[in-house]
C-alpha cells in the first residue's frame, strides 16, 4: 500500500513537531506529501523538552537522506529556529495556533530569525501545513520530473474545483446557491 | 569578474521587487547569491502596475533556467504571492518594510495564502533579504556539492565571529568593551 | 420574477469571491443590490488558483458593462488588489475573516495598495458585504435619479427602524426592554 | 491656467480634512485630480469642532455639483464616516497617520461603519490620497469618456515607469544601479 | 418602585447607544445607577443612521437637565465622540466588543480624540458600562453627600466579598475550593 | 498673577504623574487648566517607588479640597488604576508614550479596570492630556457657571480656529496654501 | 496526607490572584507546587477592591517566611505589579486571559514595569501559572538540593513523555496515529 | 577594584545575550549588578550561529557556581528559551528591540514557552535589563542578608529620587519647573 511504503523506503521529507497536540494540525503535510508520493517520516522532537535529541534530529537528517525538513510549533515556536540552525537543507515553519493570539506567537518567532539561519515560513495552521507540503514537493521536484508532473496535476485539480464552483453558482443562479451543497 | 560573470551565465536565482524602492532591502539578497556564486538575476516587476509582465515573468522563468525566485515587496505585497500563483518554482518572500506597520502589512500578505499557491516568506527588511539568498542556496545545494561547501564555509565565518566577538569581550572585561570597537 | 430578471439583464455590479467558502458573506451584496434592483452577477474567480481566468474577468468586464466590482477575498486576499489592477472601473475589497486574525490580514493586503492601483475597502464581513453594495449603489445613482430614489428610501427605512426601536424601548421602559423581542 | 481654472468652474470632487495639519498629505490628492483635469475644492472641516458646518457641507454637496466627496482625517478620523451619514454620493477616506499608532486608529475608524453608511477607505497617508483621487477618478470616467482617456494615460505612464526602471536596471547592472539616479 | 420612580423623576444620567443590539452591554450601566438612585434615561440614537436627531439629542441634554451622558458603540463607534462634540457636559464611552477585533475598534475611535471634544472611555462592554455608571456617580457625588455615601457603601460591599472570598478559600483549602461554589 | 494664585488658593484639580520624565505632556494639562482659571496642584507620585506616598495623596486628596484628580503614567501605568481604587472621586488617566508601543501598554493598562474601580481614560500624549483638563473643567463646570462660561469660550476659539483656517485656504488657493504660513 | 501538610507547615510560596475567577487558572500553581512539595499558601487579594489588603499582604509575606509570591490576574493586572513594588522577595507574575484581548492587556500592564520594581511574568493562563511554580522550585532550589532533585524528576518526565510519544507515533505509523488515544 | 574584583571572583549571574549589537542595551544589567557587588560575567553566545556552544553554556553554568542566568535577545529570540530549557537554574530574559516590532517579537517569543520550560521575562531594552539585575539580586538575596540590605538601600535610592523630584517641583513650582534642570 502506498502509505505503507511510504514509511519503509527511506524518507526525503522529515515532518518533526514540538508535541502530539500539534498533530491533528500537521497530519495535513503527511497527507499531501503521500498523496504526491513523496516519502516522509513524521516525529514528535520536542526543542524546550528534548533539546539534545532536537539536536541530533537536525544534525543527522541530511546524512539520513532527508531533504526539506517541515517543522511545526506553537506558541513560542523554537523548533523551526533552531532546526534551521543545525542542519543545512531547507527547513519549513509551520506556525501553530494555540488557545490565544491566533499564531501570531509563532509566527513572530519564526519570521525574525538573524542572518545566517533561514527559515522559511509557510503559514499558520492547516494551510501552512498543506503549503509546506507542496513547498517541499516543489523544491524535490526540481531535480524529479515525474513529481513535477503530479504537482502540476494537484494544481489542475485545484484550478478545476475554482472553475467547476463557478459552473455550478452560474447554473444554479446565486439565489438558490448552496456552497456546502 | 565574479560579478560579471554572474549575469553573463544562466541565472539560476530570480530575485524581483515590485518598485525601485525596494532595491537597497533586495541587493542584500543579490550580493549573498554573488558571494555564494550563485548566478543570478535582479528584475524590477510589479504586480499592480505591470500584472501582464508579472506574469509572463513568473511563467517563463523555470523554462529560461531559473530554480528560484525570491521576491520582495512591501505594502499590499501581491507580487510574492502572484508569483508563487503562477509558476512551478520554489518562491520565497521578502516581506519590505514602508513608512508604516513595520512590514506587518506585507508580512500577513504573505503569511495567509490558501492552499495550493505555496509562498515561503524568509523574513522582514534586510536580514529577511539575506536569509532569503541564503535558503536559495540551501535549495540549490541539495544538488550542488560544491555549492553545499561554499554554504557550509560561510555558516563557519558567522559561527567564528560570534566567539571572536565574545573572545574580544572577556579579554577586554565589559566595563571597557566596545561593540563598534 | 426580480431575482431571476438581475441575471437576465445586463448585470451592472460584478460580485467575485475568491472561493465559495466566501458566499455566505458576499451573498449579502447580492441581496442588498437586488433588493435596489440594480442587475448583478455573482462570480467565483480565484487569484491564486485561477489567474489567468481573474484577468480575463477584469478586462473584460468593463466591455460587458460591468460598471463597479466587487471583490471579497480573505487570507492573503489579493483578488480585490489584482482585479483593481486590471481595470478601469472601480472595484469595491471586502475583507473576509477567516479562521484567524479576525480579518486584518485581508484588511492589511487590501488598504496598503500603491498609488495607481486604486481599491477601495468596504470593510470586514457582513457589514462590508452589505455597505459594498450600498456604495456600488451609490455610485450607480450619480447617473440614475430612480435608483436614487430607491436608495434614499432604503436609507429612510434604517432611520425609521432607530427611531422605531428607541420609541417601543421608551413605552416598554428599559428595565422590561427586550432588544430581541 | 489650468490650475486656477480648476477652481473657477464647478468642483465634481471635494476634498474635505479635519484639521490644517492634515492638507500636506491631501494636497496629494487635488494634485492628482488637477493632473486628470477634474475640477475640485479642497475645504477644512472639522467633525468635532464645527460639526455644524460639518453637516452642512454634507448635505448641501450633492445639490452644488459635487460627485464624490474625498475625507481625510487622523486618529479618531470621525469626518469621512460622519459624511458618509449625511450625504448620498460615494465618500471615500484617507486614513492620516499621526503622531502615533502608524494611522490604525484612523484606518479602524473608518472600515468598521455599520451597514447603511457606506464609507470606501482607500488607503493611509499619501499613497491613500493619491489613489483617493484616481479612484474618484474612475467613478467619473464612467460617464465621462475623455477622463476615462486621461486616466488611462495616467496608467500608462506608471507602467511605462516601472519597465524604464527595470531596463536601466538591466543596463547598468544590479551591481552599480543606484535607485535614486 | 425605585426602577419605575427613576423613570418618572427628571433623569441625571443619559444613557445612549447606537443601536439596540448594545442593549445587553448597556443595560448594566443603567442597573447600578438605578441601585445607586441615581434618575436616568435609555435612549436608542444612531450616529449615523440618525445624525440629526443624535445632533439633537445632545444639544439639548444639558437643557433637559441631564449632567452626565454615558454613550456605548461598537465598530467605528462615532456616538460617543460627535456627543462630545456637541455638549458641554461630560460624555462617558463604552466600546462595545462586536463580532470581530475585541472591541478595540471602537476603543481606538474613542480615545484619540483632538484637542477640544474631550471623551472619557471607561472600558469595554460589561465591565466598562458598569464603570461608566460608577464614574457618573462619582461625578454627581461632588454635590450630592447622600449619593456620595451611596457609592461609598458599593465600594464597601464589593471590598467585604473579597474578603468573603478568600475567608472561604482558607477555610476550605484550595485542594476543595470551588470558586462557583 | 493668575499662574502664581493658581497655586495659592486652594486647588480643585490635581494632576499626577509618576515620573518628571512625564512632566513635558502633563504640563498641558496644567496650562489649559489655569487658561480656564481652574486652580490646580502638579505632584511626582510614583506608584512603584512611593506606593505609600501614593496611597497617602489618593486618600487625602478630597479632604483636601480636591475634586477631580488627573494622573499621567506610562509603560505598565498602575498610578491611575491606583488612585482611583483608592478615592472617591473622579480620576483622569493620561497614557504616555513611552520609547516603544505607541502608548498602547498604558492604554491597555488603563481601560481594562474591574468593576468598582472606575477610572475614564482621556487619551494619549498631548492631546489626551489636554482633554483631560477640559474634562476636568466639564465636570466642574456642572456647578460653575462661569467656568461654564469659560469653556464655552474656549470651544468659540477653537471652532473660530478651523473656520478661519477653511477661510484663508480659500482666500489663497490649495495650490499656494502653506498649513504653516 | 501530602496536600494538607502543605497547609500546615509554613509556606514558602504564596500564590495569590485578584478574583476567584482566577481561581480555575491559578490553582495549576499551586497543583505543581504541591507535587514538588513546596510548601504553599493560595490567597485572593485584589489591588482595586482591597488595596490596603493587597499591601499589607506584600509588606509582610517575607517576615512570615514566604520566599516567592506568584501573582495571577487579567485586565489591568495592577496586582502583581504593585506587589513587586512593596515587597523585596521575587514575584512572579502570570497573565490570567479575560474575555478579550487574549491577554495581552494583562501581559503588558506586566512587561513593563519601571526600573526599580522587577517582575518577572511567567507567560499567560494555564502554561503560565505552571511555569511560575516551575520558577519558585527553581529558585527555592539554589538552596534545597533535595527540591533540585525532585525538579529534575519533574523535568525527566516530560522528557520522557516526549519520547514515549514519538515511540509510539512510529509504531502506530502517521497514518493511524490517534494523539488522543 | 570593584568592576575588575567582580570578573576575578566566581560570577554568580551570568548575562549572555545572542549578537554584540545587543551589549549595549545588557550592559545596563550588568552596571546595577555591579553596583549591587554581585560578582557577574558577560558572554555573547548566539543560540542560531553556536547552539552547540549556547548548550555547552547552559548545561555548565550550575556547575561553575552561576545561580542566575541573564539572557538578552532580539527578534527570533531563541536564546533565553533554549537557555531555559538546558539548565535547572532561574533563567530571566530580557527582550530586545530590533528595528521592528518594538521588541514585541522577542517578547512573544519569551513569554509562550511551554509547561515543564519556565522562563521568566523582565521586560523590554534598558528597563528589562535593569530589573533583570534587580530580580537577580533578589534571587541572591534570599540567602545574603548583606545583599538584601544593599538591596533595600537601592530602593531609598529610588523614592528619595521621586520626593526630591516632587519637593523641586513644589518649590519651583509648575510653571518655571525644568524636569531636565
Amino acid at each position: 500500500m502506498a502509505a505503507e511504503n511510504s514509511l519503509e523506503i527511506k524518507p526525503q521529507v522529515g515532518i518533526i513537531m514540538g508535541s502530539k497536540s500539534d498533530f491533528e494540525v500537521m497530519k495535513n503535510a503527511a497527507e499531501v506529501l503521500e498523496r504526491l508520493q513523496v516519502p516522509l517520516e513524521v516525529r514528535i522532537v520536542s526543542a524546550h523538552r528534548t533539546p539534545h535529541w532536537m539536536m541530533e534530529y537536525a544534525e543527522e537528517a541530511e546524512a539520513r537522506g532527508i531533504k526539506v525538513v517541515i517543522a511545526g510549533a506553537g506558541g513560542s515556536a523554537h523548533l523551526p529556529g533552531m532546526t534551521a540552525s543545525e542542519t543545512s537543507i531547507p527547513v519549513l515553519g509551520v506556525a501553530i495556533k494555540g488557545s490565544i493570539l491566533d499564531g501570531l506567537d509563532a509566527l513572530y518567532s519564526m519570521v525574525r530569525m538573524p542572518e545566517g539561519a533561514p527559515l522559511a515560513t509557510l503559514g499558520i495552521d492547516v494551510a501552512g501545513a498543506k503549503n509546506a507540503a507542496l513547498f517541499a514537493a516543489r523544491i524535490l521536484s526540481l531535480n524529479d520530473p515525474s513529481l513535477a508532473r503530479r504537482l502540476s496535476g494537484y494544481k489542475d485539480v485545484m484550478r478545476a474545483t475554482v472553475r467547476y464552483d463557478d459552473g455550478r453558482l452560474q447554473e444554479v443562479g446565486w439565489q438558490k446557491y448552496d456552497p456546502k451543497g
